[in-house]
């Protein structure tokens, strides 16, 4: 075993597209990796300072999309770029941006699954972030990616992680098991 | 777009084997899902109330391996069985187990990766569980999946992930592309 000290390598990380509107109701995107379900109804994201930060102080909503495959380039685009720097960033993804129907923010429909969410605590705020436990209030999905029972079909929508340890994104692949139940062979 | 409501569906999530000792210095494994990367070198999990819980409490430290393909029927099976209703729990799933010489919990050499974790905060202790925020002390890497940079290389792996939506792990698969690098394209 080869020891590496501490490191941020949590395996895998989600690749997360969080819309937000600022001030003048301009939509914004960001990339953001440190994140994970924290309970039933919520979701954890630790956040740094960017627009996308003042945006959600300003209006405690937001969506999260899981970034594809398919749009991995301008999902990696909105997290090198900031608005304050390039107010055409959202035009250059070439994504179709709708009003959420629950929360005050954009909605990008190039992605096949989208989070509604509402901040319901921020711990440690500081000069570099902070933590955000979010409500989820409603999930999309688009109908070209249910399964034959209705529900969203994860494999259809060639979802990518991020790889932290090679600064990559890799792709997931074919279903592996059964979850809650493959492991019940041992008992 | 369907609407579903409120779900724990945060894609992906991780399949992680957390590692802790008892009273009495028996290793134990557990599977966590909802966790994920809280701060450059902290992870966070999302417990409920388990053994491991219990174990946790005692000696403050414990290890995350990443799940894999090859080890997934015993990763499921330490999720479905606890060890206070089956005392054999470990002895079925196989696995080889060292202990680690950073922390006070056992190394389960099985996983490709490991980190070593001692607990920084625990938030909202209920009857139900507590959010664990832990300092990753260090990470351990099997040789066998180093790149040739020396770094782990996370493709090697078949690491498994959780599919919250219809209960099962999906395999990671293949490169899809440069984080911070490929959506340069777009500037």
């Amino acid at each position: 075993m080869k020891s590496f000290g501490k490191k941020a390598w949590t395996l895998p990380q989600p690749v997360l597209i969080i819309g937000t509107y600022d001030e003048n109701g301009k939509p914004n995107a960001m990339n953001a990796a440190w994140a994970g379900q924290w309970d039933n109804h919520e979701i954890m994201i630790s956040m740094g300072k960017h627009q996308t930060t003042e945006n959600l102080n300003l209006k405690g909503e937001f969506t999260v999309s899981f970034a594809t495959a398919e749009k991995m380039v301008a999902a990696d685009f909105v997290g090198i770029v900031s608005q304050k720097n390039d107010p055409d960033k959202m035009a250059k993804t070439g994504w179709t941006v709708v009003a959420s129907e629950n929360v005050n923010a954009p909605v990008f429909t190039d992605f096949p699954m989208t989070m509604e969410c509402r901040i319901k605590e921020k711990q440690k705020e500081s000069a570099t972030g902070c933590y955000i436990i979010a409500e989820i209030v409603n999930i999309l999905c688009d109908e070209k990616y249910l399964a034959e029972d209705g529900k969203p079909d994860v494999e259809k929508m060639n979802l990518i992680t991020f790889d932290p340890v090679h600064m990559g994104y890799i792709q997931l692949g074919k279903r592996a098991g059964n979850a809650f139940s493959d492991g019940k062979a041992l008992k």
